[in-house]
């Protein structure tokens, strides 16, 4: 609740929740059921703002909204791709704006049993004006990872990672409180998690809060969630995550955390097949001489002096040369199928002109026996067809792949070559304004 | 150039360059000529940035990145969709992060004959510090008009109109100079345009410029030019443009802008179908108490007393309901695509399977007479499995507009509620802090 808080009296708390619904209707166990439970605890628990993932009928967000009208009255959902995003946001302070970015890539349309394409991808943005502090709150899932061993979609949600962070990092300059949470299909240390939390200089609740109360290591996947139909081992794995970070005219602190544990007290079976995550932020304004109420400069830990700076620039440069590896290696990926679409076309291709030939020779003899075209011919020829069609949308849609990936490797190696420059002229441990490099967020252009 | 200025000593000009190419390699006439002046006249100027639109081939760009790597160093080209954006930015300062937001929806792609779909259009963004000038430069290329009249289009252009002012608002909120050039496909008083300078408070240079020298009422489509395949009116028509704004920081004017006109002197063809701009900018940064230095408060017209944001909230309030009902005109349109798609494939599913149930029959009866199946039979079958993939393809892809349109209809429903409360509550021509609303650009969330 956005309330004064005994302790800190000019302080004002928010209470965030984010949960990836599993809400595909028909498909998903007792759908109906949990979004009842969903929605009796939105009611009941006294949430300033709810992210929401998987929500991917908009029947389900619309019930939510008429059941929240009184305790979360403003609410938006993201439309995209085929089938919606799945993302929505609740709020008890009025959405002011809301922006979304797509995602460029998104897996495969023809990956019917994965899906992810069809849901269009997306980073949503919601605006809001809290007391006299500027809030943005992101929500996002980007790619499900199927198997830890040979996850073929790693280059794609790598790149989203890229653009998530390219995307909060300017859309966030003017803001006070930046608030992300969602679904990222990344464990803790992955590549994307890392580029994202390092770039956009965002800080992990469950890392900074002193008090947590959940599943073991922060698990949000969980082997004793009976809805899981992929078990993760055995201490379960932390997926879904609230990042945040301050400004230079508020401090930011996540106070409490917790997470839902699998079974839900009066009920056969949880909220979902992930866990429920709720963060309690404090939120400080720093006075005009930049110094909060505790005392700090209100910074965070990613502007105090030169030296962490730059050991964080030399981070930065190792990150993104590692994710434009990843790129790289998807790009290899995507030329190889691409030129096995063409490929494949023009066998097609062969194969009809050839059976037109034959087709033609005893249209030329007039005089040939026997019936003529047969049952063969024409099977032959519609499957000609099927790989001409199929090969050339395949050959489109791999070509666009490979300018996305291409495009984000650009963006790659103009980002090290920006951040090498930058190291090389660091003056090590110099004072510098503090803060100076906190706009447009983290590690921003050089000023 | 960003050189000082004699008359204002201390500030510094920027010379900014915009041009549809129209390189589509072996269609458009004398293409790789053209190319060849292009390059010329670019390493001749002293230009700072240029921004380039049609660049359709990548090898085009990489020639000129080649001419121009004295002159103008830096460049990035934007990649997206099947052939790329067309998008391109060369630069005398270095570049320092490129970001780039494809719009969701551009045309058809069905609509091979007009192509805006496989281009993937978009908007670039490229960060540049000028001296200790933070500078966003954006270029983009809307959805063109092919019929003025019976535009189909619209809508589509509509949104992407709403994209930009969107992005451009929020990407740009540490910017201390932003300019955006490129071929809007829009005359100056269109829908989309005037929701783009007034959200987003740019500026026109061509009516900001005490100094114009070029077409007729600005015209970058003219008559007199050979290339035009779709010969505009006598007067011709402006739809190319140079926009810009300042901020609290740094004061920017238009000293003078030109265009070609047709014809190049030496050369047997103009540049382009399009013509040239070029906008002379002069920065003047702001002292710390607000003033700049020839004593305006450099927040430009927008920002001048609460009674004129109140008049532009109102204003605002007109043209978002005006896009809204365009987007809804479109939606409409979609969902009865979509709906046609739909009973088209119900009708190829009916025909297969009668046609099924028919073959079905002789094979039943075992001693039916004549041969069976006939050359008509499997025409009619390959037939309407074709009806049965194209309905199912044009079904997705009308889903996916229908979810597009609708996101913007319900941002823009959002943003014209806001907009009106505050206009409801805004205390006409009472002082207010002067350039409070400026932030994140133009008329951003209330604060």
């Amino acid at each position: 609740m956005s309330t004064p808080d005994p302790v800190h009296p000019t302080s004002v708390r928010l209470r965030v929740f984010s949960l990836n619904c599993w809400g595909i209707r028909y498909l998903s166990k007792h759908c109906a059921q949990r979004y009842t439970m969903i929605g009796d605890l939105l009611a009941k628990e006294q949430y300033d703002v709810v992210l929401l993932q998987e929500v991917w009928s908009e029947k389900d967000f619309d019930a939510l909204r008429k059941k929240l009208a009184s305790s979360l009255p403003y609410g938006h959902y993201f439309k995209s791709g085929v089938i919606g995003s799945g993302l929505a946001i609740f709020s008890k302070h009025r959405i002011q704006d809301t922006f979304r970015y797509r995602y460029s890539l998104n897996g495969y349309p023809y990956m019917l049993n994965h899906g992810d394409w069809f849901g269009g991808k997306a980073v949503g943005m919601a605006v809001l004006n809290i007391g006299n502090t500027t809030a943005h709150f992101y929500v996002t899932h980007l790619h499900a990872e199927y198997s830890r061993e040979k996850d073929s979609y790693l280059p794609h949600r790598v790149v989203q990672a890229w653009e998530l962070q390219h995307f909060i990092r300017y859309t966030s300059a003017e803001a006070d409180l930046v608030v992300l949470a969602g679904d990222f299909n990344m464990h803790p240390m992955d590549l994307g998690n890392r580029l994202l939390r390092t770039y956009a200089d965002l800080r992990d609740a469950y890392v900074e809060t002193p008090k947590f109360d959940g599943c073991e290591d922060g698990g949000t996947m969980i082997a004793e969630n009976p809805n899981n139909d992929m078990v993760p081992p055995e201490k379960g794995i932390r997926i879904d995550y609230i990042l945040f970070k301050g400004s230079s005219r508020l401090e930011l602190h996540c106070e409490s955390m917790s997470t839902t544990k699998g079974s839900v007290l009066d009920h056969a079976f949880p909220y979902s097949d992930h866990e429920a995550l709720t963060a309690e932020l404090r939120l400080d304004r720093v006075a005009q001489d930049g110094v909060s109420q505790d005392g700090s400069n209100g910074m965070g830990p990613l502007a105090r002096g030169s030296d962490r700076t730059a050991g964080k620039l030399a981070e930065l440069v190792d990150i993104v040369t590692e994710a434009r590896t990843e790129v790289k290696v998807g790009l290899h990926c995507a030329q190889g199928m691409c030129y096995t679409a063409a490929r494949t076309g023009v066998m097609g291709l062969v194969l009809l002109l050839l059976e037109l030939a034959i087709a033609a020779v005893p249209w030329l003899a007039l005089g040939a026996p026997g019936p003529f075209p047969s049952v063969s011919f024409y099977l032959l020829g519609a499957l000609c067809f099927l790989i001409l069609l199929t090969t050339a949308l395949l050959y489109l849609f791999y070509t666009m792949e490979i300018k996305s990936l291409q495009e984000a490797e650009d963006q790659m190696r103009q980002a090290v070559g920006c951040l090498q420059e930058r190291l090389r002229g660091f003056p090590l441990a110099s004072p510098g304004p503090p803060g100076k490099e906190r706009r447009p967020g983290g590690v921003g252009p050089e000023e």
